[in-house]
């Protein structure tokens, strides 16, 4: 087939891509498949912006509840990138993971959080860390974006100290995907239980969010969006404090308020 | 236990629900699982806002290349709501789909690009429908959210004809979950493939979205924020106009912009 010239090409560069036609070009976040496999059999498939691949994979087995500490992980020396082998065995099976079935509710929001409750490790202390609702505020201006300010066109998650100093900041087109990164990253340091560490994303708070934040121990997780009704009851549960709509120097407190001072 | 009188209590109310603690009171959008059962077996769960769920299934299923024209779906008599039971049989086996393996490449952006051209209907016809670049930068304006505006909490999927009066419109905490939505109730109406029509996004241009819409047919995407390199790539394959950044008046065309005028 000849080439058409006035064609839209797409040239990757690491964590962007430069976009091309005729009279345009644009700087865009690339968006990769990741194959997660465990012991040499694919577990999962996720959309990611390449980086920090290890960290996604661990992050994610752990959010699930299928790790409870770091395992080897590494590109599989028989495959094309895009692949990350991480050495088994899974402390669940998780062709059980995600489904909220229970015999009493058929499928409901409760059954999704008694799932995470059993995942999930003992809640946080109560009204410990004790953190300014200014700070709490600010926290979204802290959040470094290289590839962001290049592309507009990621989500970023960031870990910080209780003091409101930035620990790791990491980016994906996948919200959920920047949030396992940084719990990748946390759980190589021996950072988790995140007892006295605040997380901060840079924007809606899903249930999944919530779910994620609570199987690492981290008793504070900020949103520059709005929560989900879900994202609410769990973080309620699960004894954490959830702060949307962080902007303009202004948080809410959803849940939690006995956390934030000031 | 007895009740906690400072702990957040979260009362739904269909789309919305209120979040109330000592003090504080907020609208969020109601985020909760949705089963999906085809024959009555389970076939995925998903977290969205309750509401046009059939539609959900369908759109779902039609993304999925399970279906190709409207089943018989609605609430199994026997089992709580957030469920959905769909008449099979499907065309396909569920397993296989999210997996983008072959053995030349591993796992990459051009197997993704392949799989969706195998589940995709023929490219939408060339040049048509024409459409002035003010019209497409004026799309979201028309995206009505009735629910977003009490909650900021929800993406919403417009879809409109070639000469932008709206046709339906949809909410969900899931971006993916308003594509659905909308594209299931365009299959219910006999629209698809939707060669006549473009659709718009209140967010960003995910692989997953484009594939949605290339799998409807739809010739045009419009999306408030930002592409990914995936979604751009795979707009140009199957012969799509894709364009982000769609505010101010402006728009970016990254592919297809032979449909676009003015």
């Amino acid at each position: 087939m000849p080439a058409d010239p006035s064609a839209t090409r797409v040239h990757v560069r690491g964590a962007h891509a430069l976009v091309e036609r005729p009279g345009f070009e644009d700087l865009v976040a690339v968006e990769e498949p990741l194959e997660i496999r465990v012991d040499g059999e694919p577990l999962a498939v996720t959309m990611r912006t390449p980086g920090h691949d290890e960290e996604l994979a661990l992050g994610f087995l752990h959010g699930e509840a299928l790790i409870d500490r770091p395992r080897a992980v590494g590109p599989p020396a028989d495959l094309a990138a895009n692949t990350v082998e991480v050495a088994g065995p899974l402390l669940g099976d998780p062709g059980e993971r995600r489904f909220y079935t229970t015999s009493s509710c058929g499928v409901c929001g409760k059954g999704a959080l008694q799932q995470v409750a059993v995942n999930a490790p003992a809640p946080p202390p109560t009204g410990r860390p004790q953190v300014p609702a200014a700070l709490l505020a600010a926290l979204p201006d802290r959040l470094v974006q290289p590839t962001f300010a290049r592309t507009g066109g990621l989500h970023a998650t960031g870990l910080f100290g209780a003091d409101g100093e930035l620990v790791c900041v990491r980016e994906d087109v996948g919200r959920h995907n920047a949030m396992d990164k940084v719990l990748g990253r946390a759980l190589l340091d021996g950072l988790v239980p995140l007892h006295d560490h605040l997380l901060c994303v840079s924007g809606r708070l899903s249930f999944e969010l919530v779910q994620k934040a609570a199987v690492a121990g981290a008793p504070v997780l900020v949103g520059v969006g709005a929560p989900s009704s879900l994202a609410v009851a769990l973080a309620q549960d699960r004894g954490m404090t959830l702060c949307g709509f962080a902007r303009g120097g202004r948080v809410n407190v959803y849940t939690g308020v006995e956390r934030v001072s000031g």
